[in-house]
């Protein structure tokens, strides 16, 4: 069986490893939302599909060669916030103030451990940060400057804040201020102000996330998930990714799934556990799970999204009711399929 | 029918009204834990037991005169919030630094919207700050500076930290950190001496939180949360209260529920939704629907804590795994029962 030559899991975990080792798969997301084939450049969509295929190939490596499904989700995520593309580390939006504000979580399915940051404004790559918090603590989720305190003392890459400057972010915060403060009200306090541009903004509907889900050869789920979350966002407002169970969550006797949307609804429906839930109590399929889920807690409530989900058998499923998402997976084969229209 | 003076719901909605108004029910908790009757005086005792009775009138009150259930929770957590016995508000706990840092989480069953707040230290009432959140905003959660920014500009009480500051909660902070310093390598950098303290802090079993849960007369069910978290504690940690699904969540297809314990685990196990999802998807009754989550989430993880919880047809479940909870509830007589100890 070793002249196989690529399959080191072999030597790891003979009676797991060759039972499972077709089965691997990732899935990615870089965000769903209004993506529209006609106001695409072909150069934007080769850089796009480019991303998410090296991203693909950055986990699938690790899951091909035995590695843990955690640490699969954790590189595929790290490709997506070192490319200023996409709305995670260092193509992150910026807040109202002028600053980034990263959330990231991970989940792992195995022991149900999870970690998770929310509102860093200097880490370079947030879901190591996660990932951190999930090794080294006992907690879940560590919040701002603590969080940052924290990644620090554990050798996480802290970068200064002008690391994450990219002019088509800053050109985008400028354009929301530009278009919020038509309705302001000059004569008013900055309460009003500040009031006012939130209520603008909130009607905005950018918004992206990154993500990724994956099996590994010894049946071990994980998921992870690492936002910028909203452009010109106010007030310390954090969304689903960091919140286990609503943009990220995983457990080897269901799914992992990661989310990406309009966050509230995220959170309020608990989207990425309801998929879960709804295999685990109804035994439903992963593919009805997520249908009904998207269903219930998007459609029916108004909110848009979409989310990336595998299940122990090696299934996965994308589902989402936007225009578009930047998504693929990868199987056993290591052929990268990536979509970004819904076709 | 209107002879009957009291109903005030009779004049609102007949067709509702005097179906459920017999079924009014608000619970509450004041905090899980070691809570032992040999280590409570009977002053303190009848101290906390009395401050459970006010808050569950509060509540009942409002609900007795046809009130909401929204209303009825926010305004029996005030009352914990308030009191220095109970670690949210006024007695919440110091963070590591010697401030306090308060979540809270409010959510209503009837629209499925939910606010939050999480790490402010300059919030009088949290939880009315959630509730603003919920009113005022599209979002669910905000944190932080960012958080206190937004309640200060919509009217909600903001108070120097100093007002946050109890002798006892002071005694216990220094004792946290005189206990976790013996371990501290003097010599070290200031990276060791926190990660050290934290580590320390962690296996400290001091928590509390404070919460209602409640059903009004036109059959919508509301839950509410607040905290002071840890104390002693680093790195901004947020535990479950402001994480809807975690400690707090409420639909009336379902229950109301709030949780209190060792957040990590209500986080990680979705407990207060795992409640609900068991109810919608298994068609468990509350009371199996809590047995089961707190079997599966929290015994057979190690986890400690428990859960307050109603449903739309006026059952009421408190059930926990820990020594003691402060609890109670009301009914339409508007006779509290109240209770510390397993019995």
């Amino acid at each position: 069986m070793r002249t196989s030559g690529f399959c080191i899991m072999e030597t790891l975990d003979l009676r797991a490893g060759m039972r499972m080792q077709s089965k691997i798969i990732l899935a990615v997301h870089g965000g769903a939302g209004t993506i529209r084939r006609e106001s695409m450049s072909a150069k934007a969509e080769a850089a796009y599909r480019a991303t998410i295929a090296v991203a693909l190939q950055a986990g699938h490596r690790i899951l091909a060669s035995g590695g843990a499904s955690l640490d699969a989700v954790a590189a595929a995520v790290r490709v997506f916030e070192d490319d200023p593309l996409f709305n995670a580390g260092k193509g992150a939006v910026f807040a109202h103030e002028g600053h980034v504000e990263l959330d990231a979580a991970v989940m792992d399915g195995k022991t149900g451990l999870a970690g998770a940051v929310a509102g860093v404004r200097t880490i370079k790559n947030p879901v190591l940060a996660a990932r951190a918090v999930m090794d080294k603590t006992k907690h879940v989720l560590l919040a701002g400057a603590g969080a940052e305190q924290f990644a620090a003392e554990h050798q996480i890459e802290i970068v200064d804040p002008s690391y994450f400057h990219t002019d088509a972010r800053w050109k985008q915060l400028q354009q929301a201020k530009a278009s919020s403060q038509i309705k302001l009200d000059h004569d008013g306090q900055s309460a009003v102000t500040a009031a006012t541009q939130f209520q603008a903004w909130q009607t905005d509907n950018k918004f992206g996330t990154v993500g990724a889900v994956a099996l590994d050869a010894f049946g071990n789920l994980a998921a992870a998930t690492s936002t910028g979350g909203l452009t010109n966002k106010f007030y310390g407002r954090v969304g689903d990714s960091p919140i286990i169970g609503a943009g990220t969550y995983a457990d080897n006797a269901t799914a992992a799934v990661s989310g990406t949307g309009v966050g509230e609804f995220f959170m309020r429906g608990l989207i990425a556990y309801d998929i879960a839930a709804r295999m685990k109590y109804q035994k439903l399929t992963l593919s009805d799970a997520v249908d009904q889920t998207i269903r219930d807690a998007l459609d029916e409530c108004g909110g848009q999204g979409g989310v990336i989900a595998v299940d122990a058998s090696g299934n996965v499923k994308i589902g989402f009711n936007t225009e578009g998402m930047y998504r693929g997976y990868i199987k056993y084969d290591g052929v990268p399929v990536v979509a970004i229209y819904r076709e």
